[in-house]
């Protein structure tokens, strides 16, 4: 099987920077821009099979790196507290403890910002 | 300068999954069991310049990943956090308000648990 997935796209922009600048932009066009195999071969002026190795190579190297360090799913497991934190966000708000509401609503951004 | 620094002690813990399992036992020798390139070459039976190569190698490879993905300061400031959060946790016990006080225990736990 060789078909787009989310999980895929979700490595991508995880793990993307990691990639050559080639396999980087041949796999955005892919699944960012969902672009064919055969379109991105268009625009890069190389073959299909040739965008298809990258595309496989580029996730091979993803996949790779997942496997061995669990970070996107740490990742996606600490997104989803920081939904649930946001309730109590507003509650500490209410409660008036307003440096807890901060500290709180500093690690939401600090969660969902992935180092940025 | 070619000398052991707590930083790669870190990013070897962090990243290490991703090296081969050679250069990965001698990072570890090297950093974890603080032994010398001397030391380590004996006990591989291979050259003190193998060893000084593949400690090399293995630098390049961990300080590559944290330059592109800045993962592993990412997961030291959110420990930071979760310090901070056990003050929270303990206050949302007096206050009587357990629920939340496990939502914050179990987010510092899966914070410094780093997705094991």
């Amino acid at each position: 099987m060789f078909e787009k997935n989310l999980r895929m796209a979700y490595l991508l922009d995880f793990y993307g920077d990691v990639l050559d600048e080639h396999t980087r932009s041949v796999m955005e066009a892919y699944y960012d821009d969902d672009l064919s195999l055969g379109e991105i071969a268009l625009g890069e002026g190389i073959s299909r099979q040739g965008i298809r190795h990258t595309v496989k190579k580029g996730e091979e190297q993803l996949t790779f790196l997942e496997e061995r360090l669990s970070l996107a799913a740490q990742h996606e497991l600490l997104c989803d507290y920081a939904k649930r934190l946001t309730v109590l966000e507003d509650k500490l708000k209410k409660l008036g403890e307003d440096e807890d509401a901060m500290l709180v609503g500093e690690l939401i951004k600090k969660i969902t910002d992935k180092g940025n």
